[in-house]
């Protein structure tokens, strides 16, 4: 989290700038450019690995995987197919942008369509941390409660689209799509849902393709010339 | 998190002394008390209230409630019949001890067996920091994955006893109750693991004995006469 001590306010400062160096970097080389924020366990890595097989004809992803501890994330998406930059914050409870920087040269953007960075699972301090993306992605599986965007707002008021994970376990739990659905837009009315298992792969096909037309749609914006871009 | 920032260390070693006199006042009352840590969504307040509710004729349990925002849980813990107090962090993602101190006056400890403290959703930052307690406990939930305790080391590393909840849900996941005891006791041999559902109440009453074991051993225990007790 950020806050208002003053030394941590110049580190969010130093981190805002950096993150604008490289939303231009992105730019420039027509990467879309995702930050996947969630609860441990809500199923990140397993939508990456979802998402890396069903888009492999048709978009070139590249992942950064964030983890306090262990490359088993960074494995996991390998073996989906994906490219992956690992980042280990021994115990750090967020990324930053200086993080992602040093990743960067391991990583070769002209051969990427998307890169999809996979925060640290935590659904508080990460949402303070601009890292250059294009999109903050929040995940949070239903078995976690359908109040959780309630309790923990940030993550979801801060986000272009939410996903709804484990879906398939509706029937076993007393929590609801329908009520973490409406709970989630409460807070933010303009969130995409998805609602999606990727234990049975339901809803995965309409979050690629939401995200092949978000690469579209960003590819097709002029560049914008203000301050920031010279 | 704690991190090496000087200005944190500072704020880091006074979270520890105000700990330690808040450990010496619950030690003077005769008082157990709990530090709960958990993702998001593990199901912290629903085994605060199965513990409540099978406690109810044997222990006085009072519940202090750190919430990102909202005081749902407060509610939840009020209606199971358990004194709650309400510390509301405003996003902040972690209790520090003297959050707990500034809402001790509005309890009264000399009618408490037991205080649980039911920490923010956060697999990460809580571990750091001590708020007096006897006990850490880490909750975690089988859907989360059997995996979680490699990842997330830190807070199982440094915890007295785990809850394995919503075991009830292992036939329809992949994560199983077995493998996720093991990866604990990986991190942390001296672990006392409990697996239990809140759904089912499996487990609920070995834990609850537990718990009453805790208290009669603590108050048992002779006072201790060290430089911390002067």
């Amino acid at each position: 989290m950020k806050t208002d001590i003053p030394v941590l306010q110049e580190i969010s400062a130093a981190n805002d700038m950096l993150a604008a160096d490289l939303r231009r970097l992105f730019r420039e080389k027509g990467v879309l450019v995702l930050n996947l924020i969630a609860s441990p366990g809500a199923g990140k890595t397993s939508l990456l690995e979802k998402t890396i097989s069903l888009a492999r004809n048709r978009l070139r992803i590249a992942v950064i995987e964030g983890d306090p501890s262990t490359s088993l994330d960074g494995q996991r998406v390998q073996e989906a197919g994906g490219a992956a930059g690992q980042i280990n914050t021994g115990g750090g409870c967020h990324l930053e942008a200086a993080m992602v920087q040093q990743v960067l040269p391991h990583m070769d953007l002209d051969a990427c369509d998307m890169v999809i960075i996979e925060n640290v699972g935590n659904l508080l301090c990460p949402a303070g941390w601009d890292l250059g993306q294009d999109l903050q992605i929040v995940v949070a599986s239903l078995p976690e409660g359908d109040d959780k965007p309630l309790k923990y707002p940030i993550a979801f008021a801060t986000a272009q689209a939410a996903v709804i994970n484990k879906i398939d376990l509706e029937p076993h739990i007393p929590s609801r799509v329908a009520k973490m659905r409406q709970n989630m837009l409460s807070i933010n009315a303009t969130l995409a849902v998805f609602e999606l298992s990727c234990l049975t792969n339901h809803g995965v096909a309409d979050w690629v393709d939401w995200l092949e037309a978000q690469l579209q749609a960003k590819r097709k914006r002029p560049p914008v010339m203000n301050a920031d871009s010279v």
